[in-house]
């Protein structure tokens, strides 16, 4: 099968770069079952990474709109790499093939491995954004706590071992304070840093890479033959009657 | 006070046109409090109505951009013209004016009129998330139901007694069946037509015009000098360290 | 329009005394908006404060009374003078303008500012009260926390800088360790200490005064033709099959 | 051990009478363990019946002076005669003998016998507080529904026959309909007419009679020596400070 | 009436022995109401101790068996002698006596004892079983905490003082910042070490015996002629349809 | 791979017989990744089918014992195959390979699907055991509704068509009344008919074969090097302090 980790900014031309996407690229087809070739892909511009309300507002447009070209382009699946699942709803409303988000994905993945699980996530103000995460995946009640590292998305490759002597030390307090069976990165940047088994082994609780959790997620629909369901999200009324998608917009 | 009631998509482009703007503009001033100026604005392209999470997508950076230009402006608070709240919590991150969702708005009026209450809503698709909305807006423990009319956005004021008739019908279910004490209109349509009174007479409970409620909700906070806080919707984390809000965008 | 602002104590009677009765009234006055006029009435006798459920219960039936004269004498609203809204859903059931509590009210304002808001509160005991009351009011799941200031409510106007230092200093802890957006004063007396912007200026969070709260409420239900729903409150089966108020008492 | 019943209303002087009290005592000493003896009271004055939140705030003042007077005669713990708990939170803070409310006892009780129970109520308005006071007892999660028979509390024991009939055929409804596993009466005099068994064998569920369980939650906290905990329920503040009862009211 | 406390273990072969099973009956049969027998039987082999799920698993298929040959020896209920209610559903589904387990039977009694409770267990590792339970028996809305003491249950019996100076400290802990109402003794060893009235008075709020607490709700059953609803548990449909408990089994 | 589909019952023993076991065992090979390799295993004795908490209790100890020799033997993964998940907990706690249970996978897995799910299951006395295990797998806030079909376990096959025909018109009740946006098959008999495809697009809703659901779970947990948090589900206590598996049983 072939998936699409479709990034809902511009990194190919942030100092990121087409090298980390190669990288990412890379990395997930490692971690992929036999059979399963995923392309990473960006959209032309937005915003160089997402950390509030407002750039995720801004990225949805040309994320949905690259999403629905991978679907002509003949991809089984599409993943939004982002955690905040940026468009999930609106490019699920426009395609037939499986769409998942990475937050969705690594959260019922971590609800089936312990009692509770507690999120790293960047900044304090996105906890709540988060929770709200939580409970749309149906999973709130398992959620033991979301806690901030404090350190930017664009930081985080700067000093991996900072970075992760940091990861370390907050979800020792998921795990001693909030009793959390299982910890999340949330940040894609965080998950592609590939550190999941060390921090665990650390903390003596088992780490969710987000990128691969949503990976396995989208093989498994596409194995099963299912998709998100089209009573959830269904086709937008006006092209059910005749519209086209360009006709939706009036200019 | 000055307040802005910010219509989401072109709609003096579409069939409504710029006359229906201008209807809705008195009516919000008619219902204001002595000294509130109400001006109705709308984006310059986008959906001409949203009925689905892609529109809705589709519609919030043209949205937000001109609720940052109106407090440039110099408006005292703004209204976001769609049940949807699009864009709420991205326009909150970027002004420091009051911005207020109609949604957010009646929901919390209603909560406080009985124990539960009922939303009348487009078609039976948007009412998961109008659920969501209920949860967001901290009430979901209110909500009895949500009911859909059937009758497409652009449709309601075609005729207008048909509509009526159905909305009665609808609030009747709602009030007998589901125990509800109170209804909204889950589409400013709808609320426009102004027959919240009607409705609310047949029914025996009342009925919330959202498009008031939304105006009574910012000329509260206005006149209180509150506004959202900032630790709930922060200004984004680069602009904090001095980005522009140009800047922000990778093209 | 008409407001009445009931005290639910004798406070013309309390060390308070009529002149605290006038200086509210003026306050009120002063926050209302153009062409709304409040009066502070209160009962003949009951409780000097209500610190307890034993002293709520005991202020109940004067304050029915009261509210039941105030419609009789033309008033187009009322609010009850006590953050536990003692008595709310009876004196709906008995008069048809809209009743107002200042929990209720201000705990729906709140909940629009942001995720999550506390109450500061006079004792530790009336934490649980007032968990139940937002329940009640349908917003628990706002509920960051409650938090006592151990001063009781008499004392609350003795030395106005310590309480205002010592609210700053509960409001702090609600922010920072309980994640709080925003705050509630939850006692009359706090909030006609009239300090709500000094002390959100100082939390970095809003403040939202219960009294101004209520006033907005009452006017905003008034201003659109709303009242209680009276499938929610309705009036006692016994009045409606014949029965006058009077009769309903076997002594 | 000695138990008061404390009847909220003044029934001795209702069309029930003397004999009705007497019948009831003769009832509760029936259903006693051994060495229990039931003595049922009732205040001076107040509601024939109680079946709104007026005729509710109405009765409890009389029925706490009541309580505390029978814990000054000895009494080791009290019934409140009315399936809504009237007072139940004050009379707690003012007695130190265990008091208890048969609709929080039964809830109690019914929570224990299967996965959900209903309660048959008077009228489709008492629905919402009853609701209320599952969630105050704890149990809400555990609550099918609430259904009206439409009796009034008066008429209940006029035709008896007519009665059961009416209680089977809602109790038949919540069964199938709702799943309720137990059935409750919400009603003091729908369960002193004494049909748990006939109704029970007729729907095939168990049936509990609040005034038989209410006497059971006392008798129990009695012989364990336990009572309600005073940090939930704590003297008033003023009265810990040195003041009587007596002062607590300003006249 | 005869009561049957079934110990899911084999306690007669067990470090505690005959003489603790006869010092617990005594116990027992010392708490009950005039009238009420009760006798402590054990099964022939199991787990020495119930601390994992996998001990509990063990322990459940002969202590079923035990419960159905009590009903034919002609008891009137039982009480499964663990806190973690071992096959309570199962025990139902195949008796028509009154089954009860001490961790429901003393959730419920402390539910009704204030606004909150915490269970004082084991071990951490049981707190998430112990959250399910409250679950279970519909009371999670009032769970404030469960902490462990670190003290195995064949241990708590060794040096009882330091077992209670243990128990009063984490008591005081859950009271003081979890503002629990009342303590419940999450182990049966601890609440046969019949402690509660002290360690109540240590932390001024009362303390729940499970052991008593679950007596008094098989006794209160009995006495009311309720047992536990077949449609929630239901005799097998093989049973239903003809088939014997022995021909379920397929070797 | 080499995952283990553990049969809580002798069904090799039963009329299904090695048959059965090994057509499912063919399914599973053929739905499984590439690498992954499939051996379905039974228990030596216990129940038939599995229709009652009773009949789950008594297979639970044997099953515990074939997936521990199953983890002695090289698997990498167990399956549990039966939907009520019996002894999973405890399975969890005794081997540290990934042990999934259908019911939580398959749950797991269409929260991601849509809003809200149905489950098709055998009889309504089952539907409240499944709703606690929605809660215990953290996705309660999901499941619209449990249905029956009335169909004994051992009766599915006998007639598959007419299976079918119910199965759909369960489900179709599920869409329309209970707005379910996925359906799973509450019993693996169901799942094993493989009518998945037929019935999702008899009804316009996808539905979820539980057993698939669990084999792609555990194999994206081996795949991802995960395993259950051993803070969830420790080794029993007795076994850390060095007690042999053998010496936990006293007989």
């Amino acid at each position: 099968m072939r998936i699409a980790y479709v990034v809902p900014g511009p990194m190919s031309k942030t100092s990121m770069g087409a090298k980390e996407m190669r990288r990412r690229e890379e990395l997930l087809n490692s971690w992929a079952f036999p059979g399963t070739e995923v392309s990473v892909v960006d959209v032309p511009s937005g915003p160089a990474s997402i950390e509030s309300a407002y750039e995720e507002a801004m990225c949805v447009p040309a994320t949905i709109e690259l999403i629905m070209k991978c679907e002509r382009d003949g991809f089984d699946g599409a993943i939004i790499g982002c955690f905040g699942d940026p468009g999930l709803e609106a490019a699920r409303e426009m395609v037939t093939m499986p769409v998942v988000g990475p937050c969705e994905s690594s959260m019922l993945l971590a609800a089936g491995l312990g009692h509770k699980f507690s999120i790293l996530t960047i900044f304090d103000s996105m906890a709540a954004g988060q929770e709200l995460l939580a409970y749309r995946a149906g999973v709130k009640a398992k959620l033991a706590s979301v806690r901030a590292t404090g350190i930017p998305v664009l930081d985080l490759m700067k000093d991996p071992e900072a970075t992760k002597s940091r990861l370390i030390d907050v979800a020792k307090v998921c795990v001693e304070q909030d009793r959390a069976d299982a910890l999340l990165f949330g940040c894609m940047t965080m998950s592609f840093l590939d550190m999941a088994d060390e921090i665990s082994a650390a903390v003596g609780a088992p780490a969710v890479n987000a990128g691969k959790a949503a990976l396995k997620h989208v093989e498994t629909l596409v194995s099963m033959g299912l998709s998100h369901s089209k009573t959830a999200f269904p086709t937008p009324a006006k092209m059910k009657a005749g519209q086209s998608v360009e006709t939706l917009r009036v200019a």
